[in-house]
């Protein structure tokens, strides 16, 4: 640390430090390590569980919302599923170390791309304090150092959070630096951004205000994850068993989550047949229809729908609630344009019997997940069997969909030769 | 186009419509594509260099250097190169389509992870022309628009050979906003590097001046190449031959380039024996080493050799030219610090007999590539037989290294089911 340095920079480079000591571990130290930190949040239960209750009862104090306040508390269940997701990361394979590809130049010189850690990774978050833990812990076990900015209405639940992880770390003796909360107000977080060099990556988590500031505000480099305006088109050959079971999963198997239905497209053949009972079947389930003038005109007077009219907007943000935006469209390719036009480039669904719908679809459509008669639900990295996710990147560059150990690495090629040169 | 465009977001959204039309296009059209591209620049090449004779008459009336002036010159064995690189481009493979994995879920979703292009690719490059024609030609084999942002040095040279290429693309009935240059001042590059959305990635390609300016300024996503501090530390286990060997081809085989060697540490156990052997053979090759104090004490009175004392901040650029810094080391780990300290994270070397030495030199640089016993020269897409490289990356994000096709290439999961939905 230089005489000059900020906090934050003091940290970054103790971070980087700490990342060259990361790299070269064996997945043996790593995974102990990772145990030890389990370990020691479980041991520190009651501390976490007491700086939470601060947290909880200041943003109760502040009028947050109920919703805001699920997210924010802790209890011993999550607690414990904290503590799982640090063992379990241990039980996935090392990706630092992987050969890539390899192959010899003409005069024999063998190179080798070998998977290695980024480095230094900062993440910004929401009020969430389990992504504390998880996020340490991918982090550690990609050999990487983590700059943790949490939110400052979880500030207490963090520290907690934290001094357990490192308190692991050190028993497992490995630098505590290589897992760090950044403290501060905001004047910090856009330090973090303009930390080109100190930090390698950053990686926002949260909502689209949060990623949208830190991709247009930061130099260093930013993975961007998570908005789903996800859209399901129902092809006019769909079958309507299908298409309903799959809008409904999509939909409500858990609404505040990226990868959940947030628009319905229904081909103009079959409206007047599919749209009666895919509204009938939405209102069973609790959903509020936001429609279009097109769907309007197949609104049944005699069944029970929660259908309002779709508002200016409507058909470009995420709802993340029982809500669902939906609309009549001609036909396929109008379909694929009215995609075009919303997408946040998440995951995108059509039902169809028709092979050249489903290929022209999976052509056309520029997102991270295409799914043909499934429900987007599955586009996540537990059910990918990725093990654990960091989030999932809507980003072309780097890595584009569910964010695996192996997309927490960069790569490196080694040259060995006896000599050669360049003729 | 909307009434409110600027003439650059205009041409990308041009871009972005051909770019729908380019993704799907089978390996064989845009084959075909190059062929024509490169029959139409061979057609036009009197055009072309009477277009270059005006750029070249104006930057010599502005003084311009014969160095940058012999950059811009164009001739007729210049062209052949671009037509012969647009022919070679048609025998490489075709990225997009790869299956880069494929796997099922539990309940039978089959995913596949494809090669899909970026979309539309912006190039901001400097002076030489040929950049022009290599560039379109890897986008149009990866499937992507291209956004040529050439200097304004170069514009008569670079209308003149967009303008056959994009003769080429219409003879081969591909919609000629594949390839478009963009003019304008220097608001238009600051225009091109905001306009995220309309531009998935930006590629500069020039000194490190520019890049610097691009990496720091955009809001696109930018891939950094490029810029190469590179070292070669002499370890006291070297094989001198092998040593000098390696040393004068990084140095000399061609200066101007990113992979040239720029600085030269050496084991001090060896310094009084190596480098008077070192200092003689690169004066002889007409290198001027500008030496720290700890080499000066090893410079023979009796020898021919060029050395002068180094300046501050000798050790941190890019000479791009016959000189090389110079500095004796007491150890390998010192070696890894001062590269540690200076490197711009390209290609980096150790000569060494000791594979204790080879192995923690590889361990602890982080670079593109790191080097035992072989000169950095090779590192190359040509030389790693890549067949074609758009530059060589120096960041982590993405791509690290020479940047081939499947570099310029996203990947999409599609994943297809039979109704399937989340438990």
């Amino acid at each position: 640390m230089s005489d000059t340095d900020s906090v934050f920079q003091g940290q970054a480079r103790a971070a980087r430090a700490a990342s060259r000591d990361l790299a070269p571990l064996t997945r043996a130290r790593k995974d102990a390590a990772l145990h030890a930190m389990a370990d020691a949040l479980a041991a520190h239960e009651a501390e976490v569980l007491a700086a939470n209750a601060l947290d909880v009862a200041r943003a109760a104090d502040a009028g947050t919302s109920s919703a805001l306040i699920d997210r924010l508390r802790l209890t011993s269940e999550r607690v414990a599923s904290m503590v799982a997701g640090l063992r379990s990361l241990a039980a996935l394979s090392d990706p630092v170390g992987e050969v890539v590809r390899g192959f010899s130049t003409p005069t024999g010189v063998r190179i080798t791309q070998v998977r290695v850690p980024l480095g230094v990774v900062g993440i910004i978050y929401e009020a969430r304090p389990n992504v504390t833990a998880d996020a340490a812990g991918i982090c550690l076990k990609s050999g990487n150092a983590a700059l943790l900015r949490g939110s400052s209405s979880a500030l207490d639940s963090n520290r907690a959070v934290v001094a357990a992880l490192r308190t692991g770390l050190t028993d497992a003796g490995i630098t505590p630096d290589a897992v760090q909360l950044v403290e501060g107000g905001h004047e910090v977080t856009r330090e973090m951004m303009r930390a080109r060099g100190l930090v390698d990556v950053l990686i926002p988590r949260g909502g689209a205000g949060l990623i949208e500031a830190v991709v247009t505000g930061s130099s260093v480099p930013v993975i961007e994850t998570g908005t789903g305006n996800c859209h399901l088109f129902v092809d006019a050959t769909a079958d309507f068993a299908m298409a309903e079971s799959i809008m409904i999963n999509a939909k409500t198997q858990r609404p505040s989550v990226c990868n959940a239905l947030e628009t319905l497209l229904v081909h103009a053949d079959i409206a007047a047949e599919f749209l009666p009972r895919a509204l009938a079947a939405l209102a069973a389930s609790g959903v509020t229809v936001h429609a279009d003038p097109s769907v309007m005109v197949f609104v049944p007077d005699d069944h029970d729908v929660q259908v309002v009219p779709a508002g200016p907007g409507e058909f470009d943000g995420e709802y993340l609630s029982l809500d669902l935006a939906a609309r009549v469209v001609p036909d396929l390719d109008s379909a694929i344009e009215h995609i075009r036009a919303h997408t946040t480039g998440h995951s995108e669904t059509i039902v169809t019997r028709d092979t050249r719908s489903a290929d022209r679809f999976v052509a056309s459509i520029d997102a991270a997940a295409v799914l043909v008669n499934a429900s987007s639900r599955f586009v996540d990295g537990g059910e990918f069997g990725f093990g654990a996710e960091i989030g999932i990147s809507t980003q072309k560059l780097h890595a584009r969909g569910p964010m695996a150990l192996p997309e927490m690495t960069t790569t490196k090629y080694v040259l060995v030769g006896e000599g050669q040169t360049r003729a």
